[in-house]
């Protein structure tokens, strides 16, 4: 059985020690789906930042000048220390956040994924040679490492998204200061303290909790070389053009809409289950969720009848409790806002086929219940089938075509996953060429890049030009230094 | 001998056509040697910009669809017509520059090298791809192109920076809008009046005149992908924020205060002409110039002394004439801000070894001529050793050793490129490792990483992450789009 | 109208000078179409071999040392005699070897393109290099060039297959022996007379004709590093073994059996005429020519229908004459060995579907003709399913699913190309990831990797491990050379 | 205090069990320093790698289609366990090897760093893809395993250099029959058991142990793909030869006659030890072991009277105890060997400045010892200067320059490592790029490049073009199938 999360106060980690914020403000965290108190956290102040950045900053010098092989190394304790206390940290993510302890593990297991990856940096982290660019001239292009960088985590994957980048961050040489989300804080500390046990450095990992004045300082510092977000899209393009302005490296990955394009050829049996789990696993708290599938021709009677007997399948409830399929939203203000949009659906004409507006969980009145939703015959003008939704509910809409299909997407201002269920090579390719959405899914509902292929959307889906881990996180972390020899 | 150049007015190449600027202003144009008037060239309009983009958005369908190869093929024939046109285009940068013919020729060399590199787009451009990342799944990463692009270019390398930047843009299926410099539009005229007597589709390439309002209009265009941007440091850092607000991509190299640092084992015979070519050269107006030159213990009285004996083999004029070693600086206001920085270093207390204010070239008395220019006893804080003068103007200082050297040149905020002379391969390291700036000669004044390796410097001096030509240039223009298969 | 091929004895290239082989003995050419005597070309020498090695070996210190983008230069301007010539040289192929002008045109244009790519070598040919390995420790790996290599084609594609080595040999540093097909030396002949016209230094690129004792020689000559080879399986095998026992490396590509697997679900209107051309273009005379069709369960009936009726299509004929599609095979005891196979097919039971013994093309009475021919029935045991043809000559088998199709093409001791005619893409991923062959078309009857791909086979198809063209050949023709650096 | 070692009797680890050799010969074995009995190991038949081939073959189709993050998951088990037993293994070098301890974990160290590289392959083993290679066709390019390969090992390195292969292979999906050295089967017996204690499926790794029947037929076995060995060149020839004869890859890594160019300018202080470590480092059994010292004009003087006064430091003993920095030789038959070097040295005319012949170790009368053996005046044409002697003698050259050294250097058949010391940035550009050697140490005796960096020689001293572990090794453990789409 898990253990009972629960810490007082969250502190922050800073040069290898257990610090408390500067500021005097606090927020409340509850377990989403019993309402349990887990503690409370700082809301951070700019000194905060300060102090974690002069610590990052100290440690620098010695570690960029530690071999890479041994700054490899590390990750591989790192690597050992998060398998130990894998269940450990799947249940404090389900506690903290509500999500299923099947999907917390799952999100744990692509955390680790980045720390193997990053754990090759030997071999990620080479750059060029040539010999003889001119006469009796070489050239040699080394990445290196560029001092502190921050990271900003969201809400939905409390232990995986800081270990998008502080492992490539660090093994590359750099150090790191990485703020978690404020909602849900207890992941990252855990982290920390295995951290902690390990022999890196002091200084190298930092954690600062806090909210936006947290954020802006870490925008604007002028000591850190640049910055790695996910979150909102609309966070994302102020971080983005805050960032910038101070001069820095940006990689910004924001909202999403994700669409599923459902072709009349698929096969049904199996991509139905993985249509749901899509929209509705995380209780579509995923910027990889699909939230609004588009039905070509044939396919939208199918579709629909039997998106709603699988629907039956799933079990709401505790995420730690067997048979679990689907937990809570992160808080009573997300749960505010999901059914507004339900609402809003409803007003805009959309056939509410299941309303998961009124819905109950025995022994947890105080949990954030939205039930699965699902909304047909909705267009693409619809509020529902524009705004991220963040929550359990499906918009199915129409096309006739895959050229129809293709358009609706593209008409998206955002474009960060999408999915294609098809049996036809030529359905596929078209699909995959023309979509605007950088991560694409042929038959697999979450189009999640592992660890090794770069992650991150497109339009108003992503902001910069490298993507979150796989070679070019590296690059993201190191300058190109090019040195152009003529020995005389 | 060369053509004289005389363009009425410049007028911008758009989809395929020449079309005037619907603005009604105009700078004039001359000689900078020779005070002849050279026509006129329009302020441009933000409606210019949109008709531009317009052209280049509606060439980008058929443009990326057509093959690779076939988009490469394209680059070998301008390579073709440019090289027939070698000494035309070189011509023409002399006397809208000013600098020396054979200044010219290597610059025009230097972009040719960039479509040599670019035409190997179909190696440059593969992406990634591995089978069984998972039970039955295999990840296809592909580089996609994007859209529109615009390139903003300096007047200091009239024909070369923008090669810097199109040929990788084109090759790689997107379409571009290029903006030369106000200053000296006749060497991107001419290679648009080649492009166009190629096959390449209309549109592809589009060249667009202009000052202020141009460059805004491209940062803050909705149909722009990204920006890449060579200027000064002030307008780069505009341009990033500003592009960036808009969620471009960008790419912006700024301005520069090299040093050149001199251990007293350098070679100096050979080194010193290097030095001298590095500061002096195109008038001290490039953005590797050396201009601030570090000598180690022992090695400043020799290098002083060399340095002065050296100087009297330049010889200043019309860059069109044989002998001449170095051409005036562009215009009558720029040698107006070059003169105001040596009365401040005379000002600050450094001494002036060679005066380079009053000089005069028989037979062009309305040239803009500086004559090289040396101060000693330079201290790093003074503003000759701070600012970037960008003119034939070197400052000398001293350093006991490698290390306070080092803490010179990294108290600076620009770091661009920086030079090393010595023997020893141990100083070699330890600068070439320790050093801010991002491109770094051992024994070359002049460290231009080549069209196959990154350009672009660190700090101040460069705002982004993915550098100019070479492999990170095919990135910046493209987007990696992940395709996650499982066939059922 | 083509100019009319006729030299009346082909000398050797070495050294940038035209010279006679120290042999005395001859062999006969004449146009397979027309019977018309082209002239003689020397059975060469171990002497002749000697001598153009030597000179190439001369060559090789000034060569290694020019640097890199100096020597792709050379390509850019190979390339464009190429294409200056590129009619006269497609005009030399049909002439020599009895395909059509088209296919000569495609084969040229596909020589043409490994220039373009090798032109490359700046970028390709970058080593790696990391910093701090160790304590002060850095690593540089460059990739250095090695010597003489040598380079052995076969008949079928005159001009291409040492275009697939030469570039690539060169630009990295390395001088060439070529020996062409004693079949068809005109063509190399006529290349080496463009190079002549270039100003690549004399014995970089050598030309040595001749037959068994030459390939003999160039597999045992001590001063050769490496040995490029395409031909007969038998041969390749040979080479592979005699060059490694010389301690060269070797890439020796081999025979085929090249399977085409058509599922019932395939677009039949575009796939049928894309498996004829496979099977009958070139008269069969390709290492990537489907030979033997697998029609899984229904398709069988259809396939062997439509494939009737497509061959009517077909016309016979002199190459260089307008509209026709097939011209003759090599020689007079070629066609003898396909009739044999022919002969060999009915006589183990296979059903003669349509018979090219005895075909006649009209004032061409000399022509090696062998009209399109067609087995049914077939079974994998049978002769005319196991060996290679290498002649117009389909063969049709049945499988009853795709894994029985997969095992037929499995047992196989040969696995060069295979083709899929399906529109699912799980049958396609299936296929493509089971199957032994290394070059894999789906919906591509021809799957042959362009330049900047890897060109090469499996099992008995190819000897080695680095492939033809693209990056490998790069890594084949050069050594890394790991240099680790500490300075004190 | 170290476990000692005794196992009575060597099995092979074959399908995941310990299984006795069909063969009933056997050889002895004991402990090089002590003479004490170690057990015995068979001499292995043709019947014993059939049994391993065959459970390797039978393991590979489910080991290639588990996921390759997998696959690599059980190279990070593999470390950890090897870590776990770093210094029990380390001691079973020591024992059956009689490298001293800290020569022993330098070396499990190197193993280890194998396990970790090879474990990035997810990152490693990627192909490369191309969208639009010509009209709506797309080229992927994946790297496939191949089946069940082949290492062979020296006696020299009993731990590291099967791991050099090993984890490359299995990682990227191969099979494995593993060859010990018959000398020193106890380290792998040992890794074996470690390998019993994961969860890797049986018959992924094999361990067969034998003498030259088994090299024998691993070379022939028509089931392997390809051999990895490492031995002398004398037999690396064999190898190479013998397994191209069968069609297989293969990557032969021979021995080695390392040269040490010593220049004046060099830092003595630093330099001395560090040569004097490379020449009796492992008792010179080393295949990067110096072995001939060249010095430059003045630096011949302090060289040789620093070595001698260097050499004063070794202290020659059983590994195992503190203090001791030099073994004993291997066997007692290598002893005879290296003795008769030295007496064909002397009687050639070279100096003997310090004679290893008659020297004791107490309490270890049984240690096959040779001591420190210094030659000075050596000529490049001596047996002693030009035989790979494998024992702790350096035999010091004098050259009048650089030229002349490289002269020397170039004229031997071998070229595995060199060495040269200078604080010269020119001279070191000079030689590392000359030297025909392709493991090259500036300041560094033994050249070893890491395991993310190719390893291997040149000339007579590697056949293949694959290097031993990094990139490289995964290519050649990897067949690249390039598959060409084209969906209709």
């Amino acid at each position: 059985m898990a253990q009972k999360l629960f810490v007082e106060e969250i502190q922050n980690y800073v040069g290898g020690k257990w610090v408390s914020s500067r500021g005097t403000a606090f927020n409340e965290l509850t377990n989403p789906a019993t309402g349990e108190r887990l503690g409370r956290v700082p809301q951070g102040t700019s000194e905060d930042v300060d102090i974690a950045v002069k610590a990052a900053a100290q440690a620098f010098p010695a570690w960029r000048d530690t071999p890479v092989p041994v700054r490899a190394r590390h990750l591989f304790d790192l690597r050992n220390v998060m398998e130990q206390n894998f269940e450990s940290l799947a249940s404090i993510v389900t506690q903290e956040h509500g999500k299923t302890l099947s999907e917390a593990r799952g999100s744990v297991r692509r955390g680790i994924d980045c720390i193997e990856c990053a754990a090759g940096m030997p071999t990620l982290m080479q750059g060029n040679a040539l010999e003889d660019i001119a006469a009796d001239i070489d050239c040699i292009e080394q990445r290196q490492p560029m001092g502190v960088f921050a990271a900003i985590a969201p809400y939905n994957f409390p232990a995986m998204v800081p270990l998008w980048f502080m492992p490539f961050c660090i093994a590359s040489g750099n150090t790191m200061v990485v703020k978690p989300s404020e909602q849900v804080p207890f992941s990252q500390r855990f982290i920390a303290s295995l951290i902690d046990q390990l022999k890196l450095p002091p200084g190298v990992v930092n954690y600062v909790n806090g909210t936006k004045e947290v954020v802006t300082r870490l925008c604007e510092h002028p000591d850190i070389q640049g910055v790695s977000f996910v979150g909102s899209s609309h966070v994302a393009k102020f971080v983005y053009e805050r960032a910038a302005a101070t001069g820095k490296r940006v990689q910004a990955l924001g909202g999403a809409k994700n669409f599923i394009v459902v072709a009349s050829d698929c096969n049904w049996e199996r991509s139905i289950p993985n249509i749901v789990e899509s929209c509705y696993g995380c209780a579509g708290q995923r910027c990889l969720a699909g939230s609004t599938i588009i039905a070509i021709g044939d396919a939208y009677e199918p579709l629909v009848s039997k998106i709603k007997a699988e629907l039956k399948n799933l079990k709401l409830g505790n995420g730690l409790e067997d048979g679990v399929t689907m937990g809570p939203v992160i808080s009573a203000a997300h749960k505010e806002r999901v059914l507004g949009f339900i609402e809003l659906g409803i007003k805009e004409g959309a056939k509410l086929e299941l309303d998961g507006r009124n819905v109950n969980v025995d022994g947890h009145p105080k949990g954030h219940w939205v039930g699965p939703t699902l909304f047909t015959d909705v267009n693409p003008t619809m509020t529902i089938a524009q705004q991220e939704i963040f929550g359990p509910v499906m918009c199915v809409l129409r096309a006739k075509d895959l050229r129809e299909a293709l358009a609706i997407v593209d008409s998206h201002p955002l474009a960060n996953a999408t999915s294609l269920y098809t049996q036809n090579g030529a359905t596929a390719r078209e699909y995959v060429k023309r979509v605007p959405a950088a991560m694409v899914g042929v038959n697999i509902g979450v189009a999640a890049p592992m660890a090794f292929f770069g992650f991150g959307g497109s339009k108003g889906s992503f902001f910069g030009d490298l993507k979150a881990h796989g070679a070019d996180q590296v690059r993201f972390y190191t300058n190109n230094k090019t040195a152009i020899y003529r020995w005389f």
